[in-house]
């Protein structure tokens, strides 16, 4: 997979413990750019020269800056957005944590250091001016200092509209769908509440929901079987997709923890991986 | 759904049809933002009171900007990243298309005025700080303009590995996978290239791979029948989730395709939207 595995650029010696409290310890300063280093390898110093290069490369503003987004390597949501400089993105290299440049205190600070909800970098990404950077990671927690999920969460709309929507995160399809069912699925409590729904009638009935899990996914199976049209098989699988996601929540599982899981499994080759699970499987 | 509907924001007059050749005829200033109107309607008027309110609210930099991310509303990927200053934003809610402010040419411009690659704008989310946006919506086509789908395909870890990796796209979980069994596809044309794979003998082997898609289908209601845990809810989810995605590339269906067909049915209530489709579904 694009992101993951050994695409991912190695720790460099003993930097995978340096903790922004021993950062002075563990880090040195080459030019601009701090790079922790554990011992003087040539590894090591390799490393920093290949960082100092690529810092090089990167079209700084005339602060010395660049943005630099966090987004959820498994939903895909937009965390926070800060600023990074060649030391805060060197330290982002280092220590795998999304490390920003604060220009209200004109210091580095690692999301995280006081909350513990560090954003942890599976790799980082450029855009084509090099003057943008993403941190592609998985949070610890919440990322808002709101306590909120992401810092994304007031809706041009709603402010138009003068509604006040609580939280109403920037939800892309997959998790609009499952906030969807989620509020059917706390309406399903007092079934008179809210308008009739699909997905409460399947929340309030085992049976009926396993029975459309299987039909749709025979459904699809038989668009290849039938050699049906591409735009059928499109269809039959949102229908899975929908159905397993009511199932999903009618356990209280999240897509996430399901992404999660088949980030880890592809880091493998699909046979090593299965030969991996333990036999029940 | 949180992002759409009735929750977005509705079309000023006739500014849905003000192309970006005729934004002088239907655009208007008021302070700084451009309201497009089609007559002075007290609902137009309203409604740029209530823009121009929305404006004061973000706090924009010492240039008069602030960082305007673009996402795909059903994928999730970042496509670009640019500066929009009131302008920008004003003219971005009244035509929908995701403008934002060239710093180098000191002028507004709309993503897909040139290549006709517009984004389409759904909603826009404010950050915590009201100083950082997401247009969050559909692309018409590549986002970069190299013609890569996004802005970000350059990976740091490949730049440190000195690797040169063409259109190396900041990939989340969903679409990593997609893009490995695409990959696996291209190899199993030559069944002896690449390493041995599973994904590979699904893509070779329709029978196989349908009976995976009923069996893990089967799997995943069995967890809820028999009242597993959730681990093991969402580690069948998993793989209903990878084998249906092989099933979807073995007919070149791309799972954006899936999501927005779903985003369109739950833009109405479950109920009816099986309604309004066709008796045969």
């Amino acid at each position: 997979m694009a992101a993951f595995g050994s695409q991912f650029f190695q720790p460099l010696g003993a930097t995978a413990n340096c903790s922004p409290a021993s950062k002075k310890s563990c880090g040195r300063r080459r030019g601009n750019a701090v790079v922790a280093v554990g011992r003087d390898s040539a590894a090591d110093v390799s490393l920093q020269s290949k960082v100092n290069i690529l810092m090089d490369k990167i079209k700084w503003d005339d602060k010395g800056l660049a943005v630099a987004i966090a987004q959820n390597v498994d939903t895909g949501s937009i965390l926070m957005q800060g600023f990074a400089n060649r030391d805060a993105l060197a330290k982002t290299i280092s220590s795998r944590k999304a490390t920003f440049y604060s220009r209200s205190r004109s210091s580095l600070w690692t999301k995280g250091e006081t909350s513990m909800n560090f954003i942890n970098v599976h790799d980082i990404f450029l855009d084509c001016d090099k003057d943008s950077i993403i941190y592609l990671g998985k949070p610890d927690g919440p990322s808002c200092h709101t306590g909120s999920e992401t810092c994304y969460y007031t809706s041009v709309s709603d402010l138009l509209d003068q509604q006040t929507v609580e939280n109403n995160l920037a939800l892309t399809t997959l998790y609009s769908l499952e906030a969807t069912i989620a509020q059917r699925k706390a309406e399903s409590v007092s079934p008179q509440s809210g308008k009739p729904s699909w997905t409460k009638k399947l929340l309030l009935d085992d049976k009926l929901l396993c029975s459309k899990v299987r039909e749709e996914a025979n459904e699809l199976c038989q668009t290849l079987e039938d050699n049906e049209d591409k735009s059928r098989t499109a269809s039959e699988m949102a229908d899975v997709l929908y159905h397993a996601m009511v199932l999903l929540a009618r356990k209280d599982v999240k897509i996430e923890q399901v992404l999660e899981i088949l980030r880890k499994r592809f880091s493998k080759s699909g046979i090593e991986e299965k030969q991996s699970r333990p036999s029940s499987n």
